[in-house]
């Protein structure tokens, strides 16, 4: 699959944010926070985690299957890795 | 969103499948099955329904993005309801 | 893991439930309805089934983990399994 | 919902192995590796972030729910916040 290209810029500020989230379970866990506080810390960061994947996923879909002036092969080759993607990693 | 079209008999194939898996969660809860077994067969369940998910999604992804032969306007349409799609319906 | 108990009757609810939705996105295919109603549908099932499948693991820990009376050894068993399930199944 | 206990620190190697998964997704788009290496990276966090709160969730299980000599009045306690993550973190 091709490199990513739209929004590369976009997709960078949401792993800064999973990072600082995920540095937030790990504060919380040193500092024996609340089981329930610290699960919804997690579960923040799979929410963001997930909306990254679909970010990455629709990216690809506007770039390598949807954009005007790729020819017939680039998108079934596009929409072929993206069925693939869709496959694998639904949950 | 148009209509499904390229392999309606294989989706409604799955869906007939997930009916008779459905049946058993029933049969195993009347039958008092140990809630282990009961257990498994509602995962399959879930797993059927989310290839039935992704099966449709790809379908859409082939028919009104990818096909040969679309204009850009429909290809454009159909990339924004799978982009709906994907981030409204991933976990 | 040992029979399920408590709430059957509502599990056999949800299960009809489930069925009845099933039968819907049968009949949204068969009928051609649009491709986003017909993924609105089955992410409903998808939610139902994920419900079935909490309320399983609940009443198995009501009742082979929390219940008064039970002996140790019995409830680090009823754990164990509810540990299995839950490392299994979580998506 | 009380403190973490039990396995703190395995816990906390977790979050660190996911930081650093985190870490490997951020270079990865910064040095534009293709899209699907990316995503790749990214299911790994996210089946390590589901981990991480199987094992919170059934730390929590162990301490306040099974744990020999517990009261009656604390299981009923902690499996009832217990069925309530299970309920609201389930995907």
């Amino acid at each position: 699959m091709p490199h990513l290209s739209r929004n590369d810029s976009d997709l960078l500020a949401r792993v800064k944010r999973i990072a600082g989230q995920v540095a937030a379970v790990e504060r919380g866990l040193t500092e024996k926070a609340p089981c329930a506080d610290i699960l919804h810390l997690v579960a923040a960061v799979r929410g963001a985690v997930n909306g990254l994947m679909d970010e990455i996923i629709v990216d690809h879909l506007d770039q390598h299957v949807a954009k005007p002036g790729l020819g017939d092969a680039e998108r079934a080759t596009g929409a072929a890795e993206l069925a693939t993607v869709i496959r694998r990693y639904s949950k």
